[in-house]
């Protein structure tokens, strides 16, 4: 694999200056919009708004043509009516601009008058060299480099997940969905038309992205079909990529089409050629971020049993059904482990695998020991625990009794800190994923502080049970085993 | 059907006084815990504590023996060690009590032993003619009477979903997870080893409860099968019922019999069981949930045509795809409705179904003439609304415009919240089902206004979607079409 750097598509991730078009003075205008992130998130190259009146644009000095920028900027970036789009192209071709971001609209996904006005757009970046990323779509965040000419602003920590979107929505509007989970992305690109940059180019460059540990996609229809698979079986084996495709229903054919005139094919045909790649699919956006989360998060199962601690019945319940419904087994726990266990529990426990420990004495023992004791199990792969948010339980437990003895009440959340320390101290020496779930709100404090640790903490077991089965599949994929059959 | 008053659950669910066994002034027992849910929030009913040794238990007067209680209430609560269950028990059929919560474990749940000292507790309960919920429950939650005796405060406002559950955490843990969705219980039953009182029993008082507009099961194996049967088709062509059983996978009946003792048959059986009786199936708690959302709170659609309003391609893609999946179709709209809409909308949008508006030069249009266009449509049943939050957009595109005239800057907020008056106006007068869709959290403020107005935001359109066709299969069920297949 080559270096980052040396990828083609490198400077629309990094660019070190920026010729920008489309923002003005007028805060409400897209172009206006999308510098104002870029300038929120504190890029530290140089932006040249270049707008025919303005002499200064948000505080940046304004050029009223590129020919006079002081440098020839790494990127362009294009925010214009549809009729600018291409002789401002050809002025970014004649200033030695390789790289433009196309947002506009109006293109191919209008019909025939756009497919004509793309073709010539193509002709430009074709005379001068430029590598075009769009039109119709929304750019590129990177927010390693603080990069996000989007028109939202980024939210949360930079992450590990890549992607490449047929749908720009599926970039910005991901920031703070992402982030509810504590997640990130590497480096998203919003695709747009494809025009001369498509899902395979970006695909490429993920793979060779440091930042990226895992590759989502997000897929209405793809162009290059031979590309497309050779690239994905190469990559595979040193990262995983997960694909949601829409455009196999007649439904989601029928609204792809308008979106971005990618044509879409059978169901079969896409499930198929994901299967011979290696490449896990999704059948939700949820689904793709879920599986990402634990593809891009967590140390590779050796298999496909699982271990289930819980407090409650019916949550341990709920998980076992979707644990095998999600082609996951759940076998007895070892005997050592049972011993270990009934030191441990109260007399009410379930020590069988689920192992329902009800209502404990010591209710830290619940997140300390007792997964500790089942993270040594041997005869299971894996480790799905219940959270019934211990912060309810120790604030009751805890804290009232700290409270009783006249100590500070903040005793109780000490407690639940050192939980959570200790539960991420486990997982960093275990080679076993350990996934989590929850009905509690994930920004409550534990679940907020494991998943802000990197222990994913799913809002319902089946979506946990899902994600761990594509942990699983992942890992026969890479360890040469026929692929296992996918749910859906 | 009779009224609720005479159900004989009735006392359970609505009792004037209560003799509460179990609490003491230890804060951090699970009998205090629940006496402190019940006062917190506000019963307004006489509670007798009864305790061997205290003289007052958290502020009331309590009692040594329940035999000196001023009178015989209509319900005892015991939260005792197992061993003091049976005598406690028949204390209280002696002073005349006629029903008994029993929250202590360590019956038919642990094994032989458990069965037995169940078997004699029954024995006690006839004697006296006790009508017992329990043992091994969490209580009731009745909160239009302000009636919460569960080790879990009660969250939110009272609701129209009716709930019995073979888990109590699913009574309790759901309260905070339904405020989200500005959803509530009308009243929750965790029915535990169902000695004398079952699901069967808890369906009928539903059936009969005018707070519950539809009844939500959560089953780990069914005692009573004729029973179920029958009373589920009584109630169904009234009142829709949902089920979530989790026996039927080994994994899962494996977790459930150590849970609460019930025997789970063959995932297949349940299946057949369910569809015979028109009962729609839940293959996950958020799915109950979501399928009460929709069943109880919209209209019935005629049909299952779905027109979609997006403002972005990707989002209205996955919607359709979605769609087409739970077996929804996805019409083209009647000409004078792509007419209508085509005043309204910008040159880029596609008013085509999925209807995609791109941007809106007014984007207070996309919620409020766009929805009643749609709504008028003769081509489709049912409306299915992306909302990306418009106060995203209107406090960018509203706000920042007010601001510039100098105007305050909460008229994006006011522009926002008539909206919201708008789309809540249009819904109660269309008989047709309005549902929403976002990515974004839904305590932001138009999804949490929308929800409060009763309007479904689901995060995910495959959510939605199946929420939706839960409804239509609903309405073909009560309509005596053939029960639609049900995906899985």
């Amino acid at each position: 694999m080559t270096s980052v750097e040396k990828s083609p598509l490198y400077l629309f991730a990094n660019p070190r200056s920026i010729a920008f078009f489309g923002a003005s003075n007028n805060k409400s205008s897209m172009g206006s919009i999308m510098l104002s992130s870029l300038m929120q998130f504190g890029y530290e190259g140089a932006i040249y708004p270049v707008h025919p009146k303005e002499k200064q644009v948000r505080g940046l000095k304004a050029y009223s043509n590129v020919m006079d920028l002081p440098e020839s900027p790494d990127l362009a970036v294009l925010v214009l009516p549809t009729r600018l789009v291409s002789q401002t192209l050809e002025a970014c071709g004649q200033k030695g601009i390789t790289h433009a971001i196309v947002v506009s609209g109006g293109f191919k996904e209008v019909g025939a008058q756009g497919v004509t006005l793309e073709e010539e757009l193509i002709q430009v970046a074709d005379r001068y060299g430029i590598r075009l990323l769009g039109p119709n779509c929304l750019g590129i965040a990177n927010p390693h480099s603080k990069f996000n000419p989007t028109p939202f602003p980024y939210m949360g920590s930079p992450g590990y997940i890549g992607l490449a979107s047929q749908s720009g929505s599926f970039v910005t509007q991901m920031f703070d969905y992402l982030h509810q989970y504590r997640l990130g992305f590497s480096t998203a690109f919003s695709v747009g038309n494809e025009a001369n940059t498509d899902l395979v180019d970006c695909m490429e460059y993920l793979a060779a992205c440091p930042h990226t540990k895992v590759i989502g996609l997000y897929i209405e229809g793809i162009n290059r079909g031979k590309a497309f698979m050779k690239t994905a079986k190469e990559i595979v084996p040193h990262k995983p990529i997960v694909a949601l495709y829409v455009g196999g229903s007649e439904t989601g054919k029928k609204a792809g089409f308008s979106h971005t005139g990618a044509m879409a094919g059978p169901d079969a045909v896409y499930d198929a050629v994901f299967r011979q790649c290696g490449i896990i699919r999704a059948h939700s956006l949820t689904e793709l971020f879920d599986y990402c989360w634990a593809l891009g998060g967590l140390p590779l199962p050796k298999g496909p049993r699982v271990a289930i601690q819980t407090n409650s019945g019916g949550p341990g319940a709920t998980a076992a059904d979707a644990v095998g419904r999600a082609g996951l087994t759940m076998p007895s726990l070892a005997p050592e482990t049972i011993e270990k266990l009934k030191a441990l529990a109260p007399p009410t426990a379930s020590v069988n695998n689920p192992v329902d420990l009800t209502f404990m004495r010591n209710p830290l023992d619940m997140y300390t020991r007792v997964p500790e004791v089942l993270l040594s199990d041997p005869n299971t792969d894996i480790l799905l625990i219940f959270f019934l948010v211990p912060a309810t339980m120790v604030h009751a437990f805890m804290g009232e009794t700290a409270m009783a003895d006249g100590k500070p009440e903040d005793q109780g959340r000490q407690a639940v800190q050192s939980q959570i320390d200790f539960v991420c101290r486990l997982l960093k020496t275990s080679p076993k994923p350990v996934v989590g779930y929850t009905w509690r709100r994930l920004d409550e404090s534990v679940p907020r502080g494991l998943m802000a640790q990197g222990i994913p903490i799913f809002p319902d077991p089946v979506r946990a049970a899902r994600a761990l089965a594509a942990l699983v599949r992942y890992s026969r994929i890479i360890s040469g085993e026929r692929p296992h059959s996918q749910k859906s």
